[in-house]
């Protein structure tokens, strides 16, 4: 079959010239996809090596294979920051500030990732060894681009940091904003439907189940009824608190006190002082024998 | 070590002998997971120029790459039609009109993939350009395999449309059933965990969250116990319809009024009036002090 | 622009020497990410052969491929075992004994692989064909991979089976532990966030929706505060069990009596007796009008 295509093409050349949804030419200045998946792997062999390769790594090449990696990534990180930075002045040195900075924080963000370790497998019975969590954990995975990217995101580098967690989030099902700040110890347990906003703080040895939402709750319009972008619209969640599968927690002023468990399916809004239990009642839960459409005899709940 | 895999492979082929689980000759007609996984890479690519590639497309070659990629995407679909309609009568032609009915469907498939972009970017205070939610936002690569993939199930193609929103599913987390109908300045925030189903028909600047379910209740059954095929088994939800994360909305009666709000972790099996805010009691929830068991001195939830 | 990389380099060497976090030298004997998902591709490629190539195998190579399919996942899995099971003795012996009873139980795998795609053709009215559901339901790569999983963390093979279903929740968003064990006639509708502890006996005949966790509640601790490693955790579910989208049942104590329904967002910490319909009072639903904010009159939610 030969079509004639030229008409088709023709049609969707012509949709192109409003310039919307293309990113056509080179004034441009967007990181791709590709360059950005690239960089997180990257990322994540300089910081548990051995972990993301095909296999270990030879004891006598890894210095040379480390300083391969890092060379390659620093002048590829380097082009993508020109690129996105390219309207802004003094463009250069910027670019050159933020790759060193980004190199001199591995080490320290490597030894943070060795506490998240450290929380997983204290905290879940299912882990045998540490090599399983580092190899078989996704949200290993999620929090080591998360806080790379929160560094960038610190640094006001445009779309690199976001385009990085939504890459480990669709590796991973944890969708993790890179503006949120996360303390030392963290763990998610399972990770799937995972969502931690932009605006969220979250201190030291905190613990979270797949599907929790730490959310925002309504958004600000302005004179215009249009949404105001910014300002602080996630909750904060205190050193040691642990919230169960499928919570839901939302709004800026929300602060869940240190030490705190939010138990399954809680929806909340308001901020609990520290210590607190939160869970739904029971009660409110049917139990009826299906033959008979009467509740069972001595149910409980 | 050199095993004797003779019998193990004997073994297998002998238990493909029953036909089941196999597609083993080329009578079958399936389409295969990496022509379909092909196919959703190259309608992206057309759909958002320069955002599913190594970068930005040079103004010069762009008319040339779009011609290409026409011709090539129309020729691959074209051979899958014949594929999978090799059993019916005129395949050929029918085929040919379906390749042609699609590719005059894409400019107009741009457009409202547009409003798309522009519902998120009026919708989520994180968003600070329309490139980041082209470029990171799970969503808008879900509902651009959607729009396609629902042209195609309108045309009665078997298989195809739902292996393409499935490949969509597996990269995004967002399940959207090629039947499901769904109006301009469509948004799903975050996204994971969405499912929405075959008989769904949804408004326009509708705005989901991750985790919502618009699915079926149950299902009719024949005489002989079986579960009906088809039939009207999804919830509609109107223009301007707000529904929070987690969300869970079934059946095929169950109408959601225009412009109506819908909590987070909400289980509604009815229909609710236009403007609704339709929203759990936060009553039944205890935070008690772990510390003490009693309850939070002056807790107001 | 030439960074000088040396010093970046060393100080990330320098982070290294702790040996925390790194997989550096050939004592380790992990297996790699890529092995496990050449092995997790080749499985699924003898179990539903055709499905996972390029397209239908032609009739006459079907044997010559299988055979050579099996001769290489032959030795790929002997060289994997032979590493994680390095330190132990007789390892040789106990590796050629693993390889064997893996190949001979891929058949019955399969013959148990057929009834769940019966089962999902049977109960999802959206599923036109047989083939329909292995070329594009989730569930189906996820209960595949964790059937083959389960038989080889029966036989104490380390690592692997963990890393084996972890490649499948990266795929489907379905997180199923390699310990669950799960009868014949399994369907996960969807899937997305689907978690099933390690210590779960699921019976036949057991439908799940996406979002449900079967999990633990809570973890016993020693003498000196730390999480006890293993035990029963998580429940059981017994035959004919239906469970709808994001209910949650937590603990090791807990039996969902056979022919049960749970409902959708259910939170459940309690065995149920056979035949129970457990379903969330809707009383504590509000509707109201937004634009009045006084309750919808005749509102019956």
């Amino acid at each position: 079959m030969q079509f004639s295509t030229e008409d088709w093409s023709r049609r969707l050349l012509d949709s192109y010239r409003d310039h919307k949804g293309v990113n056509i030419g080179d004034h441009t200045g967007l990181p791709s996809k590709p360059e950005v998946a690239s960089l997180c792997v990257g990322l994540l062999q300089l910081l548990f090596p051995g972990y993301h390769d095909g296999g270990a790594l030879a004891k006598l090449e890894v210095g040379q294979i480390t300083r391969d990696r890092v060379a390659t990534l620093a002048d590829d990180f380097h082009r993508m920051l020109l690129a996105v930075l390219g309207g802004r002045e003094e463009a250069g040195p910027v670019a050159e500030a933020r790759v060193k900075h980004l190199f001199e924080q591995l080490p320290p963000i490597r030894a943070v990732l060795k506490t998240d370790v450290e929380a997983a497998f204290e905290g879940d019975p299912a882990a045998a060894t540490r090599d399983e969590i580092i190899l078989s954990y996704p949200f290993l995975e999620a929090i080591g681009i998360q806080r790379v990217a929160h560094l960038l995101y610190r640094q006001e580098i445009p779309l690199i940091p976001r385009m990085m967690t939504e890459w480990a989030h669709a590796q991973t099902g944890i969708d993790i904003h890179p503006g949120a700040s996360i303390g030392s110890h963290f763990f998610i347990d399972h990770g799937t439907g995972v969502v931690i906003g932009e605006t969220c703080n979250i201190g030291a040895r905190v613990k979270l189940y797949h599907g929790v939402t730490l959310g925002a709750r309504s958004f600000a319009k302005d004179e215009f009824g249009r949404i105001k972008k910014g300002g602080k619209r996630h909750p904060d969640v205190e050193d040691g608190v642990t919230i169960y599968p499928n919570a839901t927690v939302l709004g800026g002023g929300t602060v869940i006190g240190r030490n705190s468990t939010i138990g399954g399916n809680v929806f909340l809004l308001h901020s609990v002082p520290p210590n607190s239990l939160v869970y739904n009642a029971e009660a409110q839960m049917h139990v009826v024998d299906k033959t008979s459409k009467a509740p069972h005899p001595g149910c409980s709940i």
